[in-house]
């Protein structure tokens, strides 16, 4: 765990004072357990935790909050459903920690239009079972959707499963309101399919991972449910062959609504680490896809899986198992979903989440190991293999700390050069935050970097919301 | 037509040696005739030509002239495709006209990732049909496809009857290269997917319409050519009849892949300004919808056809018009798209690009009707109504010049006060460019209006670039 700097409350009193006549009664925390609790996210052991903690319950709250701090010059970090994996929530520089958990309402769900109005601090899957009661679809849907926020995926441009068919939070998005640095509250949009008015600030907000802007309402966008899928786990020997399949797929014609990648020790220790999973193994594994499609129609489905199950067989997939039961999905589901605490439970690691373009995978895949081999470190990859979004997890294992510290810096360095020399890029759906910092020179120059630089300065012109994050 | 106020050569023989000397030979234009060429778009009658026009072939060369241009403190005006409607391209500072038309070519067709590598100044059509000779798609069709480039269609965030389903050209794209007005070459992403590293610069630049940098390449995504199609065209006795249709279609759980509207006056007038038209229009015609369906097999567009059957029906649609062969899918296409020219040959006119959330389309038309009945004018209004993108055609017809130049600003500000009031805005596809920015603060109020001037500002801090446009 590495502690903050920020080991006092280094808000004065009158800056307090005035942030709690700014707030309802109980909106102001300044308990060490508190502090502590909004002070870390899923990123690593990391803790940072601010030096009060505020939690509005309304845009107004939100504003007056911005407002002091600007005048009082006080750090303020967004804080959402403390899910990331980038440290993107945590308070660096100690300051306000803005915690948006109480701003939680669904507004209002338009089923004329297709929309749903909601406040930052609305569950992924709460907001997702809402539109579901009434047969309606929100895809966007990371791994912690149980837990995370809407907010925190806006803020991260968060993808999931099945953002290959239906594309990452960004796409779904048609206005926000923001609370800008100095206390300013702004739409950036309009409610409308398609908008042509006008620079495009609902997107440049959406992934600045909560340094342009907080966010304080979003309107989003919906589809009516599909009423059917199909789900498949399809075994590999070679996980390098099952990669080879994934771009196959998609030049077959079909584009499935999830295209997921497992490693075999990803499966080992998800079985060995979670419970009530039942799935037998082929001695031989190499890697698992998991491969859903949807649509409305039984025959349609069954089309499309057929198309796929000849493109995996002639890359080599075994014997497919479809899930036949609302009970089996779930399962299948569910193993897929425990790979990530199940890595983090087996061994402390450091989790990259290189994106390439979808055909180079199996070379991203191969130039991994090559690096671990050669560096003497251990990984373990899954992710989103139809849109060429690898999570790339370094097992600390038996590692030394010295070379956990001190050499580990320059594996992850060259697995970033290697993504980008592949036309990718080094983060698909965790964002930069704070750990990926220090390899944006990878991804971007100097001119890159100074365009990014002054479109933050014209937001947060003192350099208080979210700092330390995302440009080094 | 409004003639420039820039009617000699401004810019001076240094600068116009200088820019003669970037550019291979015949890349630069000072007569009067091709100044006159690249002096007008599809905007009304509007005529603005630079005092000289470049016509770079390299990015290299673009970047030559930004450079000498921002040293010189000379205007530049982006030029592409010449069929925008909002006056994006018109040199109304007159200075440099840098004409993208010769960056005509298809870089890359990369089959195994689904993407493509294009200059700006490709045709849109010209891509479209390369990609299909491959078994892909770009589905992004302005119904000026045929003439339009890609850079103008990244310039403008341009959609087309196929946005309704597929989206509109911002979200095709992956990566720009662009050029800054200081000449600063850089890319503005990666060329994958998803990507959560940095601000989004490539989605800032898209429907930035040429004011924040130039556009020297795309990479743009493409999918699996769809294998079948259908098409209707349904009569409505009632536009609002109609247009009440096109909400219900989608909450029946169909996405169709055109959901076009036009009324009665739209469809006369094209009928007589169009050769080669032969449809027989019901006498007590208000409005068709024309309906397309697209996938990849014929079973499960006969059923959202069913689907589609059922929801007209029930609003009033008359009997509905399958074209059964390709050549009757292209003659119903051709009556669409052959609207705008119509109501162009018909009168003077002037068009607005108004845009609402779906479901408030037939508030919009009754409302645009009601203001035109009261101020005494004629709209014809067409449009992706799918899209909630409605574009209302003021008539000049009989009405005097006086009331053209004097009363209609009043009429336009209330039709778009109308829009912004249904949670609408100005423009869905068309852009601000010159004649909407007038009503731009109906839209956005100061602090939205200075934070996208500040954005401006980091990019292009002495207004050389596309001056007079978009911001007002």
């Amino acid at each position: 765990m590495i502690a903050s700097s920020a080991t006092s409350v280094r808000v004065g009193h009158a800056a307090l004072d005035r942030l709690r006549q700014a707030l309802l009664p109980d909106g102001l925390l300044v308990d060490q357990e508190d502090r502590a609790h909004y002070g870390h996210d899923e990123t690593e052991d990391l803790s940072f935790p601010p030096d009060v903690v505020v939690r509005p319950r309304t845009t107004e709250e939100v504003a007056a909050v911005m407002r002091i701090c600007h005048e009082e010059g006080l750090p303020v970090t967004p804080i959402g459903g403390r899910t990331g994996l980038s440290g993107g929530a945590l308070s660096v520089q100690g300051g306000v920690g803005l915690a948006l958990d109480r701003m939680d309402r669904i507004v209002d769900i338009d089923e004329r239009n297709l929309q749903v109005t909601v406040e930052p601090g609305v569950i992924t899957q709460v907001l997702q079972d809402a539109v579901a009661a009434k047969g309606l679809y929100y895809p966007p849907d990371p791994s912690s959707r149980g837990s995370c926020t809407i907010g925190g995926n806006l803020a991260e441009n968060a993808g999931g499963p099945r953002a290959v068919k239906y594309g990452v939070t960004r796409d779904w998005v048609l206005n926000l309101e923001v609370v800008l640095p100095d206390g300013t509250v702004l739409w950036t949009g309009a409610n409308t399919l398609k908008n042509a008015t006008g620079y495009d600030l609902t997107r440049l907000i959406v992934g600045s991972e909560g340094t342009l802007a907080v966010i304080t309402k979003a309107v989003l966008r919906l589809v009516p449910m599909p009423r059917e899928s199909r789900l498949m786990l399809v075994p590999f020997t070679s996980p390098y062959k099952a990669c080879e399949a994934v771009s196959a797929v998609f030049r077959a014609g079909v584009t499935p609504s999830a295209m997921e990648f497992m490693e075999r020790d990803a499966i080992d220790w998800t079985l060995r680490f979670t419970e009530g999973l039942n799935i037998q193994v082929p001695e031989d594994l190499g890697a698992y896809l998991l491969i859903e499609v949807d649509g409305n129609h039984a025959d349609e489905l069954m089309r499309d899986c057929e198309t796929i199950l000849g493109v995996v067989e002639a890359h080599g997939g075994g014997e497919v198992l479809f899930a036949e039961t609302s009970a089996e999905k779930e399962a299948l589901w569910k193993l897929r979903r425990s790979v990530p605490v199940s890595v983090k439970a087996h061994s402390i690691y450091k989790e990259e989440d290189t994106v390439v373009p979808r055909y180079e995978l199996p070379r991203l895949l191969e130039g991994v190991k090559e690096i671990g081999r050669r560096r003497g470190f251990q990984s373990v990859c899954y992710g989103h293999a139809g849109d060429g979004n690898l999570h790339v997890n370094i097992i600390k294992g038996e590692l030394s700390d010295a070379f956990w510290e001190n050499e580990l810096p320059a594996a992850i360095r060259e697995i970033f050069q290697l993504t980008v020399s592949l036309g990718g890029t080094l983060s698909g759906e965790h964002g930069i935050g704070l750990v990926q910092r220090p390899y944006m020179d990878i991804a971007f120059n100097t001119a890159q970097l100074a365009l990014m630089r002054s479109i933050k300065q014209v937001f947060d012109a003192k350099g208080l919301l979210n700092p330390g994050k995302v440009l080094p």
